[in-house]
């Protein structure tokens, strides 16, 4: 590599060069004059890939989708000005949901700001308290102290977006020109030795490691006690934390630790579709009465309650659950290895600040030898299976079939999503209806699938690109399952398809609206009702897929099965738009969960 | 009206009946569920024009466009979550151009905060400095003393926003089930006045006045004097600052009164397109010598320096015309009501504190009677005359003719659209090459053109829904110019001209990717130039067109006149969109400027 012919272009490849040390895998990139050094030394990098977007907000959400499936930091960078703002809600979303991110705002130097200067706005602490770390690199100097203290903000960088409460950073790069590997004389002398060197400098210039967040014993005595004498245990995981996809990462909820947990004390586990635990291998293990159980949105409240709660994950998608867990006196664990408070019913008696695998560790360890044990009541695990059983006659692979006539309905959909996807596959669920039905219809099945959601803040924003961000990172075949108006809202998103090399089968929920707002008491209400908040549109797709050059099909609900599972085995993008009634939808939605209740 | 039903309405309905007593007409509200008070109360006022939008940050940008084109703040509404986010790239674009923007952001309730409770971010301050004001309402009690600080606050808001620093103002309300008008017994008793009376109270609950920011006479005296001895005076006018279009607003710059100046002293005008001085009637006065410029950006800095300037408005567009006044050693005043900075060359020697028209009428009181006045050198008013004929023969309605065999240019379309637009016209243009093209092309015209275009930050984000909201708030006709990104970036924009009822004439400079990059260094870097800075994106804008049901036509440049004029005086909207190779195009662009400069 030849000295950097300036002063811009020295910091940018020092900086490249220490994330890229440091393990960063991953950029997007969106084009902008300002953040030139940036670009020209990620382009330069050979251990980088760079994925070029053209609108910012896109651009975020596909680096937060690509670091939510990796669990590792995705950089992100654009120029200065209203571009960073773009980024702002991926940011929060990264924040919310934990996912390491990494934010490279290019700015003008410090004395053009609030000067009147064109494209010049204050991007100090932008996203305020929704990042873990901010900091604003020193004006490029060929300086030893600099150049070392840049260095060293890039393993940090790393090391706080990736900690335990994983998250967005945000660096601040202010640029002056020139901005292109233009030769300045004498900037940087040829005496400034660009790569350090010295003992133990082989990698990264600092290595950051980290430990794990392990509970005390006492605690986990103190669970194990509770679980044995329990007669009503029950375990609970919702939405899971990116984990690294490195294999050798110690956080994150291991299924096989929390079936074992589940069997020795005989309880059921309510696993989110997000948890990781309602899908995978450690399901082909199960017996009559499986531990892990999915259909609980129509039924768990018509159950006893539960006398030991212990849960994991954030707060579950489903709102009976919660309900649930809130109308219990149960005595509820809560663990999280950040010791962040994660449900907003507030009836949590302790919160555990410690890894759930290592907790599950911990506590199987002090369980009493209790084979034989008969200490649950009778029915416990036996009415959650027959309550699940009975969900799933109703809600299975049969909702299209079982009764006399099938009835279109958005979660046969999704049922055939989850029970008809390859094995492994990544399934991106939007919000709003979408995520909702994934947990009342998809199956726990023993199949590899990653199911990921924005359930951070849970936006219908950046749907599309954060799940083709996700699907940049692996070669599992990628299914996103979205609703018209998320589809609509991040339109833009389709560009990276072909822009960023990813295939995905694209399944459009399409109700003209907002199809949630059955759901809510202000459907009653009309006007404003039909203009507000359904605000149906009546776009017609057809143009959108041709605009982006994708296969587009309108496919009717009976023939979707075949056609998925055409394209999840295919080549290439096909958007399968489903066209539904959103009302009748709703209504038949809640005819089935009336039918599962009235079976118990 | 019926007593609310509950307190959430309540307090939704005090605080809209408040902002429609105080003048606000529109807003603009996408979908949600959180926000269902503000949503029922704006759709059920008669006085407030409610625009219906599926994605934030267009609904944001749609009403920015409004204000800045009306002066008056315009309402934005969404739900909690990252809703809030998509609106901050419309913020800070208002904070910095100064336009007025009321921001209400629905959000859970206080208790709800940082618990893990879904779509709940922190939205306290969410926007940080780019906001006048930020306030939190009181949570929704039927008590008087919280319901006269919600009406307080409207007020205040208000006024905030369209202050002497007119900007966004960020309203963050708490709200809790229910969120409809569903009735909850005895929550509003009966005896709760929901309006009151009172002395004086026969419109908003408090009304607000401002005054006038007056220069002090030693200051006009000072200015009168420097002018008048100038051998050779400029006056610079740059971007304007939205000014109330209610008739009695003494804001702004006056045409007249600049030109009476200009007049008076002998010195040119050098008038940004956006300065508002460019285009009106105050140009059928002119005489041979007309005092108000527009081509400078081709030969301003081939002309000897001022030896004093008296500049208002922001930092003009052109960066020779930036140039030529740091070069110079002149005395610069700039005038600005809010005392701001705004020229970041750090080359102004007085910052004058008040209202520009103020300025001038005081200058003018204080200039003694100067007929038959000699003061400025000989050459000074006729080199600048001379030069703009010269740049005018190059650039102006001739540049498809006079050339031996016309070669496309993009500038050329620009001319075109402001030598043909119809009179009046609002004339909204993008950043990156077209604002820097209308510069350069558009001839100062005696017509009413409104031109318009972000310049606050200078993104090319949400351009197309700025353009549209302008367009809602007049029967003008709207012509809306555009590159290809900048198209692409907005695109989901488009659907408020069927939702929002605006017709337009959209001119999309389509030459596959960022043109401006040729203008900069980075163009002989190449890799990463084309991939990473060009980026090419080979979109077919036409079916983006039928998407949206928009009349779509490619027009050949040759052929543009003729399409434009049709499209401007027809109903409907049509987009013309004209192809062109940036990098020809950029060549052409430099040599006729070489041309001009040549001819001198």
């Amino acid at each position: 590599m030849t000295g950097p012919p300036n002063e811009a272009t020295l910091w940018a490849r020092i900086l490249v060069e220490e994330l890229a040390d440091g393990g960063l895998e991953a950029v997007c990139i969106a084009p902008g004059s300002r953040s030139t050094p940036l670009t020209v030394a990620f382009a330069a990098h050979p251990d980088v890939e760079v994925f070029s977007h053209l609108d910012e907000r896109s651009a975020a959400f596909f680096a937060l989708g690509r670091s939510r499936r990796t669990g590792e930091p995705t950089a992100l960078v654009c120029t200065s000005g209203t571009a960073a703002a773009n980024f702002h809600p991926a940011v929060i979303e990264a924040n919310q949901a934990r996912v390491p991110l990494l934010v490279l705002t290019a700015d003008r130097p410090p004395e053009l700001r609030d000067s009147g200067a064109n494209q010049t706005v204050d991007q100090v602490k932008l996203y305020g308290d929704a990042v873990r770390w901010y900091a604003e690199l020193p004006e490029p100097r060929a300086e030893q102290r600099r150049a070392r203290s840049v260095r060293t903000t890039a393993s940090r960088a790393l090391a706080k977006a990736n900690g335990t409460l994983a998250g967005p950073v945000h660096l601040n790069c202010p640029f002056q020109k020139p901005l292109e590997p233009t030769e300045v004389s004498g900037a940087v002398p040829e005496s400034f030795t660009e790569t350090p060197a010295g003992s133990g400098r082989d990698g990264p210039y600092v290595r950051t490691t980290q430990g794990r967040m392990s509970p005390s014993p006492k605690d986990c005595r103190t669970i194990a006690q509770e679980l044995e004498t329990a007669r009503r245990p029950l375990l609970v995981a919702g939405p899971a934390d990116p984990v690294s996809y490195s294999s050798d990462d110690s956080r994150g909820v291991h299924p096989e630790t929390v079936a074992r947990l589940a069997r020795a004390v005989d309880a059921p586990v309510l696993a989110d579709p997000l948890s990781g635990l309602r899908f995978g291998s450690h399901l082909e293990k199960s017996s009559d009465l499986p531990p892990v159980y999915g259909g609980y949105d129509t039924y768990v409240t018509e159950l006893p309650a539960p006398d030991i709660v212990l849960r994991v994950g954030a707060s579950p998608t489903s709102k009976p659950l919660r309900q649930y867990l809130a109308d219990s006196s149960a005595r509820q664990f809560v663990v999280d290895p950040a010791s962040e408070w994660r449900e907003a019913t507030f009836t949590a008696t302790d919160l555990i600040g410690a890894e759930p695998t290592a907790v599950f560790e911990g506590v199987l360890e002090e369980l009493a030898d209790n084979s034989g044990r008969e200490t649950t009541a009778e029915t416990w695990p036996e009415r959650f299976a027959a309550a699940e059983r009975a969900h799933w006659r109703i809600h299975g692979g049969s909702v299209d079939g079982e009764s006399e006539k099938p009835e279109p309905l958005e979660g046969s959909i999704l049922s055939t999503v989850f029970s008809d996807a390859p094995d492994p596959a990544s399934i991106f669920v939007s919000n709003s209806m979408p995520i909702r039905d994934a947990d009342r219809f998809g199956r726990p099945r023993a199949a590899a699938l990653t199911v990921l959601a924005n359930r951070g803040a849970s936006g219908i924003d950046g749907i599309t690109s954060t799940a083709l961000g996700a699907g940049s990172a692996t070669e599992d075949p990628l299914v996103l399952v979205t609703g018209d108006l998320a589809f609509y809202h991040d339109s833009n998103g389709l560009l990276a398809i072909e822009r960023c090399d990813v295939d995905a089968t694209i399944v459009v929920l399409d109700n003209d609206g907002g199809g949630i707002f059955h759901m809510l008491p202000i459907e009653a209400f009309d006007p404003p009702f039909t203009d507000q908040f359904k605000t149906p549109h009546g776009l017609d797709f057809t143009s959108l897929g041709e605009f982006y050059d994708l296969e587009f099909e309108t496919v009717d609900p009976a023939a979707f099965a075949g056609r998925y599972r055409e394209s999840v085995r295919s080549e290439g993008t096909q958007i399968l738009h489903v066209e539904f009634d959103a009302e009748a939808s709703h209504r038949r939605r809640e005819a089935l969960a009336e039918r599962v209740r009235e079976s118990l």
